[in-house]
């Protein structure tokens, strides 16, 4: 199969953020022709599938500016700086919904918008949940409310669009399939 | 509950590009503090899980230079100005695979990034597959490789990371989903 790769002639810095930034490249695409590539960068992100004993998954729901709208989201954040995706997943857990987890495993990791930005989601499935005494909070811009919920209770909240990101949706298949399987 | 809303104090246009558009807004918390938002725009996309009547996936096999890596992806692409999902569907099927439908169905829709950006993707089936005579190309700043990969060929480009995106791990999850509930 033919290469399909874009060389990069130039780029141009947009913007540098606290959280992203942007970058408008120059290429020359397979056939010599060129054209311009809108890219923005991001550190990555963990997201956490945390599965209660009775099997409810702990959600929460947050308020996203992006939309303008309030869903229910699967715990994830940001990886900080030199931090690993398994330290980050457990930071996260604990500052977002007060819990510990006796077992971490990464199930997937996936790029959210590969047309336009480099942001990776590396997705862990967290069991053997206990709420941790004096939990590190959340950031002081963030404010979550914590859900638990059933897999019948998440499917519906699918089709009523309060839960409604890739993440989550693809969290809420996987404990689907999980239990398909078991049959 | 309490209100999670966050008001919108002032919004500053950093770019507007070919694709997506960056603003950053000032806006206050629950709480009453301030704190600044970078925010993606972007015109929405739909993303196509096509069926061949053996049970093959449709792929594209596409470099994508946000990742500066050649992945492998389910076909899909930005919605035109005015265009509704359905019709995007059937042309970018058209355009990136050469394929025709005798069925579409809307599965979901999510946002890839709510942190940031609020692209949505709207996830179509597509079956009863047939080559289109005279089938529109691809844009020109498009190049791809078609591939037609099994259930089990696509898990293994899964694990070997050469499908690597939410959208096509989602769909390569649904199918699984739904050969386990056969059972």
């Amino acid at each position: 199969m033919s290469s399909l790769e874009e060389k990069t002639i130039a780029t141009e810095k947009i913007f540098e953020g606290r959280v992203i930034s942007l970058q408008v490249d120059e290429v020359e695409l397979p056939n010599g022709n060129k054209t311009k590539r809108e890219l923005v960068k991001h550190p990555g992100a963990v997201a956490i599938i945390a599965l209660t004993d009775d099997k409810k998954l702990v959600m929460v729901e947050q308020y996203r500016k992006a939309l303008e709208k309030t869903i229910v989201e699967i715990p994830a954040g940001k990886l900080e700086k030199g931090e690993t995706p398994d330290v980050c997943a457990k930071r996260e857990l604990e500052e977002e919904t007060g819990y510990d987890c006796a077992k971490l495993k990464l199930l997937t990791s996936f790029y959210t918008s590969p047309g336009f930005a480099d942001e990776i989601v590396h997705v862990y499935l967290a069991t053997g949940l206990s709420k941790k005494e004096n939990a590190a909070g959340l950031d002081e811009d963030e404010f979550v409310n914590l859900l638990e919920l059933t897999l019948d209770e998440a499917l519906h909240a699918i089709t009523e669009k309060k839960i409604y990101d890739a993440k989550t949706i693809f969290a809420v298949q996987y404990i689907q399939l999980q239990e398909a399987l078991k049959k």
